[in-house]
């Protein structure tokens, strides 16, 4: 087992909000990206937590992105946001346009959110959360950079392109699934070969185009599989156009053909959809779906998506961060010893 | 292999819309029903062609379904179309719907449609190809019967939960799919087991639970499985959670509680989202997109899909159709010799 260190939630957010202004980030940029950071730890989602850290400083060092993002937002029609990133990190950009796509959902029964001009490498549940936290139900997607063979290919072209959905629980934590169209995500790729673990036959392929265990294999060089072959390959196709080709951004190899290869998020865009039961189903849909739900969880063998991260966010604890990890982190800090002690 | 018969595509329009007839379904009815399973025919989708129509005539016959519905359209938001569907089949509550999604999402950018009280038995990919055809990104979903074991389980709870996916290609055949969120279509199951083929392990479980490979096992008491694991189980959820609980329609378990076992397709919603590129993207989007599709198609091993259903389409001759099934559905009719000679 690596070397791990704990630290409180607190020291968590601090940790990323000081990194990014040590960067030159300002503080409406730096506490929405060391909140996503946060929650992702607070969640266990530890892929998308501090493990990225270094990947968005080296993204503002580079100047790749911008950590005074001012995002504009413009409403063509009423069911329609469109979000100008500024160049920013996705979380500032969320954070200014999520509640204009709400209030046009509330009204218009369904709305569409189109984020361009941003750099994306968080996960997606905290975006399709905040909708269901309004009595919504969210859909979300983003592709990122070729990593992903289509079915039938061995080389890379779609990105991990992952899918968020969420459906409101009015009183309990919203159903939540957030899910990448590879087999497995390159984050879960990164950690399990930082942690010495094997990964399913059927996750990747190596540099060779045969199919291996080795996440180092899959991770340097190699390429990644869509879960559930062909159709899993139709879902990541349907991804880049979502993210992508509707709203005008960039498609997973023109992401990559631009970027600076600083190993931070490429630009890219992101597609956001929100669903409102109230206007569509009326009155009643709560009960409705509860009784289904409760259905499904009285099946033997079943459980529902999310429910191990809302475990996780119950434990108001330290969390065990490798050390190796913060030390590159605080590598990059003028003071770490002010948040780490 | 099993006995054949040529018949022309008039002629399998013929034998759906007379049958129809000759089950009290009007006009319109009959029309939009015929032409759904022609062009089933017609596009090589056997299982959703005429191999459907004695089911339809089931649901007829008991009065399940309205051969003469004449569904009602509101609009309550710009962006929102929902249209009672009266009991009918789902072709005439498209034909007369789908032409007001249109209009709301060239205005607005997106646009949702939200049928119900239909019957739905058909692929989704005329609906979606429908919308692609005016320039409109479509995406639709339907639940059914509880035919698919959620992951982990060994008991029917969702059903198949097609999801159809569309982008439109001006000048070209739109891009489109059209896939159960099952390992495999109980149709495409039901015609292995009447053709004696098996299917890959992993398609579904067998009466005790047990995985097996003889598609008669699966649709005699025993259990679909959904694609690529946990994963494809949390998108069949979705598409529950979409055709049902947010237009405020069956979930497949409540469809299989209020059906009355003819056999017929049971009374439910469909889900169908229209996306406007020229509004989100605006002009220039065909080109970035078709730039995309020449990349992807470029790689060894890929294609588009759609394609073989295109490849068919351009065969105008007879179609080779079991005759057994004419057989059947010439049993149900007053003078089938005037059409099939």
């Amino acid at each position: 087992m690596p070397e791990t260190m704990p630290l409180s939630l607190e020291q968590i957010f601090s940790l990323a909000y000081q990194a990014m202004r040590d960067h030159d980030a300002d503080h409406d940029n730096s506490d929405a990206l060391a909140q996503t950071v946060m929650t992702a730890e607070r969640d266990g989602s530890v892929s998308h937590g501090l493990f990225r850290l270094p990947a968005y400083l080296k993204a503002l060092s580079s100047g790749k992105a911008n950590g005074k993002a001012n995002p504009t937002i413009t409403q063509p029609t009423s069911a329609l946001v469109k979000c100008h990133g500024d160049n920013g990190f996705a979380p500032i950009v969320q954070r200014r346009a999520i509640p204009h796509l709400i209030a046009a959902a509330k009204d218009q029964g369904i709305a569409v959110l189109a984020m361009t001009h941003t750099h994306h490498m968080a996960a997606l549940w905290p975006e399709v959360e905040a909708l269901a936290e309004h009595n919504l139900a969210g859909f979300a997607c983003v592709s990122y950079m070729p990593m992903v063979a289509p079915a039938g290919a061995s080389k890379a072209f779609f990105g991990t392109n992952p899918i968020g959905f969420a459906w409101p629980r009015p009183g309990k934590d919203p159903l939540v699934f957030d899910m990448a169209t590879a087999a497995l995500a390159m984050g879960e790729v990164q950690v399990a070969a930082r942690e010495g673990h094997s990964v399913p036959l059927g996750t990747g392929l190596d540099a060779d185009g045969k199919p291996t265990t080795d996440p180092a294999q899959i991770a340097n060089g190699g390429v990644l599989l869509p879960f559930g072959g062909y159709k899993g390959s139709a879902i990541a196709m349907m991804v880049e156009l979502l993210a992508g080709g509707l709203i005008g951004e960039s498609f997973s190899y023109e992401a990559k053909a631009r970027d600076n290869g600083d190993g931070g998020p490429p630009q890219g865009g992101q597609f956001i959809l929100a669903l409102n039961p109230e206007k569509l189903a009326g009155p009643g849909w709560q009960d409705h779906c509860e009784a289904f739900f409760e259905k499904l969880t009285s099946l033997d063998g079943t459980r529902l998506p999310g429910e191990r991260r809302y475990r996780n966010r119950q434990d108001k604890g330290p969390r065990h961060i490798n050390k190796a990890l913060i030390d590159t982190i605080a590598g990059e800090m003028k003071d770490p010893a002010a948040i780490l002690g």
